[in-house]
């Protein structure tokens, strides 16, 4: 079987802010996550991510020719994060858990050009 | 807005076997597409794809190890080809139109090795 459902797969881990591998194609990965409360604000020197949600609605907020912006992102709606775009991810509200797909190439790390204890350099496969 | 609503875009077309283009990543591009009935056999030389369902449920036939095998793709599940692989995209019922989020490399032909009535060189953007 390839086909992967995505509900099946997010029933499968609780944890939060650890991206899981559900698929390859070409130089990328598709991941899962789940998440509650903000991430830390980085960017990505390279690569483009696509946030797809899943469950939950995402706040993320970015910054734009000096500014910075706000954007709710609901279940089935996407919002792709150019590289080079300082971001930080976070759930709509403290409490409430995200479930989001991304896809971004092989290379990126989901901190960035930031290192903390988000940081995870080697994912799982689900 | 940088956030795009899958809803809100399918709602904007109704031409079948004709991706649009809702977003581009890297060197990849996202794309909708609604059909009905079957496509052609077909393969991409180089380019893995991604077949996301939101609508409807997809046949999905592919040859592997000189078999051929079939799998229903329904709304919320995921499907990779890798790159070299023939498949053949369907709905599951003549009539009933699926709804899918492709993702694959810009320089993708829709109909892959083959040129027919169902190949669409340009694409139109959402």
């Amino acid at each position: 079987m390839r086909t992967v459902n995505l509900a099946e797969k997010f029933g499968r881990f609780r944890e939060r802010w650890q991206p899981k591998i559900a698929g390859e194609i070409n130089d990328s990965y598709v991941k899962l996550v789940k998440f509650a409360g903000d991430f830390v604000w980085h960017h990505h020197d390279r690569e483009d991510e696509l946030f797809l949600v899943l469950g939950g609605t995402m706040r993320m907020r970015y910054r734009e020719d000096g500014r910075e912006v706000e954007e709710m992102v609901g279940p089935g709606e996407f919002i792709i994060i150019p590289h080079g775009m300082e971001h930080c991810p976070a759930s709509a509200t403290p409490d409430e858990e995200v479930q989001v797909m991304l896809l971004e190439p092989k290379t990126t790390l989901n901190t960035g050009n930031v290192q903390n204890e988000r940081t995870r350099p080697v994912l799982d496969r689900i």
